[in-house]
């Protein structure tokens, strides 16, 4: 590629700025535009529940580094408030919709390579009243601060959240900061459809147990609303559940209808397709982040996993592959960790129910132990489900449920997998031990050894 | 092997005693019989100085099973007081030394397979008034019962720890506990001689802070005695360092004497060599725990390390071969963690001395990060090192020093050593993050990028 060449980036969070940098440091004197139709780039989105409940003081916080930052540390053209409408892979063009003091005007500009990190969007389902005052879920910067604002204004007393994964538990736990009486509905048999049954009830179970109310197989129907229009209740197949706010966590989908529209093949749940150079179907165009496919290193097959982690990590492939360089991204495990109150959620690889779906066949175990020799103070109680292929042994996901210092464990399982080891590896492995840390046996060889 | 085999232990600390669980599960109607030759079976040497500080009240918290259990639960023949003074290989028999009513007797007893668990003791060197009370170590249970009847007598006002090492370290904290006033002497230009200066030097900087005196260079000479022959002072080579107690951290030897007067081979460190079934030199016998050699997996040579995590495994994959399986043990990276104050430390694998030392030509790094999202509560700084090979970049070692919840990520990094991974693979791998976790590059990935 040229040294000078205009690369235009649509999207300004983590994918696109990593790429953006990554970019920039590759090759000086390149052109990068970057397009955000928000205000804010390199803000931490998983950071925005904290937020919300005050743990986090200022929105500040959150952003790793503003448009001002990057145009003027970096040279890097950010143009915030402008939202790329169509592209044009034939003439390498993009229409840019620009605010204007009256209108908006709508520009052209050209680009040789260009990389789509539009990212995702939370699900917002078509029932009565979905469109209340008060009805809010997380997705940009600014819908954590509008959430923050509802919070301030409303005082609420009564919250709901609609759907128990990561956003939703999150979500609980910051209602539960600021006081609220919780409900958590879903419509799912169990929260954290990513975990098994077994491990997601040990997760229900403690909600109960600090007082929010945990209502599953519960479909929702709709919302009620306030003379004024503020959302007062939410109607559920059995319930109606007074709510003086409402969030919602039913996961995101990928923004993926511009790339659609400019002729992109789609993928696993309609994401834009990409290679493992993070390449799209059309030569000249990459994408990465919420919005693109990923590679399951377990499961063999693409699939669409939204977490910033993964944003990072294909921002950086792609941004070296469009500098000229050559990297491949080898894939996902969907590892991920929460916490919710004083409990620890984290998984990796794939849970049974992926395993038997997917026809891998598997032996499992599930045992309980301890975070820290039994002895020593704080010690907490930490349950361990492993996942294995039936005759190797070798090991394929992981669950943990448990107190503090449980969930970082999960990292123990990624990096098996990743080396492709097995149950008896991991009971041989030499992990760290000392009594303020972990019991003799660390839980996930206990869970190993139980499988060997 | 005949079911009702006669098999004998030496020694009913963590290996031995998980031998003979193992071999009471694998061969029921197995005869096993274990001296001890203390009071106590299966206890935490690990968890001493927090019961020496207080922080565990009681020695009977550090016993995972009594003599009595082994007894009574499985059936396992322990003979506590019991030393075992000679093996005699060809007639496979053991000479005991029981204590008598008025002298100690000595009987034969025959075995078919035996195992040595002999564990290892302090290292007290030969100066001067080491032999005044007031100058202790720890190894066996009682030494650590010794030790805190000891700290409940003096009262001690002014402790000099010899020794920067584990013991050591956890020693300094234990002492803070109590209100003493702590200075650490070590002979090395750095503490924690199994890390590099680099880090080991952060360590040092943290133990200033917080009120220790710390006194490197200093070769231990002497130690002064009060009138009624308690310790009064530690006399280094530059220094005359008052002390109501000294505390002794200056390693472990094997307890190797016994099998090398039998015969057997020993190997590094004066270690019982054994092969990776734990089978020693002479056949019927084998060895496990920190009287044995291991394989370090990384520098593949034997190396003798006294921990825990390793006895545990020796008697597992020992007592398994003395079952009639067959098992090998892989070996070890040298994995330990440890806590002093507030800080962390860990390591695996080699480090950049121990790889040059090695001959192992290498490449290292060393940022610094932290433990979760900067914005997040209780984010703490975090300083990694991580050794790779130079050609190939696969991870050699990693340490790491840093706040709460800095330490654990050392599994990670064992794991990785383990399945071979490298430095690239480290950066792509599939992590956990969220904001109370880690930062969404986990600090040992921030280590890994800058070795790609």
């Amino acid at each position: 590629m040229k040294d000078n060449a205009r690369i235009a980036i649509i999207g300004g969070d983590a994918a696109g700025m990593s790429a953006a940098s990554k970019i920039r440091r590759e090759k000086p004197d390149a052109q990068v535009i970057v397009f955000e139709k928000g205000e804010h780039t390199s803000y931490s989105a998983c950071g925005m529940p904290y937020y919300v409940s005050g743990v986090i003081e200022t929105s500040r916080e959150l952003i790793a580094r503003s448009p001002d930052e990057f145009r003027e540390k970096h040279g890097i053209d950010v143009r915030i408030r402008q939202e790329v409408t169509a592209i044009d892979p034939e003439n390498r063009t993009l229409s840019v919709r620009r605010p204007g003091p009256d209108t908006d005007a709508v520009y052209q500009e050209s680009y040789e390579k260009l990389l789509i990190a539009t990212g995702a969007s939370p699900v917002r389902p078509p029932v009565d009243g979905i469109d209340a005052p008060g009805i809010m879920g997380l997705s940009s910067l600014q819908s954590g601060i509008d959430m923050r604002a509802a919070v301030e204004r409303v005082q609420p007393k009564r919250a709901v959240v609609v759907g128990g994964g990561y956003i939703g538990l999150e979500m609980v736990e910051s209602l539960l900061e600021l006081g609220c009486d919780v409900t958590l509905v879903d419509q799912a048999p169990q929260v954290m459809a990513t975990l098994d049954k077994d491990m997601a009830s040990i997760i229900s179970d403690y909600l109960s147990s600090i007082g929010v109310h945990v209502l599953l197989n519960e479909p929702l129907r709709a919302f009620g609303r306030q003379s004024d229009g503020h959302v007062d209740a939410v109607l559920t197949e059995n319930h109606t559940l007074p709510a003086d706010l409402v969030i919602l966590g039913l996961g995101v989908r990928p923004n993926s209808a511009l790339a659609g529209s400019a002729g992109l093949s789609l993928g696993a749940r309609d994401a834009i397709r990409v290679n493992r150079r993070m390449e799209t179907s059309v030569p000249g165009i990459w994408s990465a982040g919420d919005c693109a496919e990923s590679f399951h290193r377990v499961l063999e097959m693409p699939v669409h996993i939204a977490l910033g982690t993964v944003a990072n990590k294909h921002g950086m492939v792609a941004g070296t592959n469009m500098s000229g360089g050559d990297l491949e991204f080898p894939g996902v495990l969907g590892t991920a960790i929460m916490k919710v109150g004083d409990l620890e959620v984290a998984r990796t690889g794939v849970s049974e129910r992926e395993a038997t779906e997917a026809g891998l066949r598997c032996r499992t175990t599930r045992i309980k132990s301890r975070t820290r020799a039994g002895y020593y103070p704080g010690s907490e109680r930490i349950h361990v489900k492993l996942v294995v292929s039936e005759q190797e042994g070798t090991i394929l996901g992981g669950q943990i449920v448990g107190g503090h210092g449980a969930g970082k464990r999960i990292d123990t399982v990624a990096a098996s997998i990743t080396g492709n080891l097995s149950a008896r590896d991991l009971v041989n492995m030499d992990l760290s031990y000392a009594p303020p840390f972990s019991p003799v046996w660390d839980p996930v060889q206990t869970a190993a050894r139980t499988l060997v």
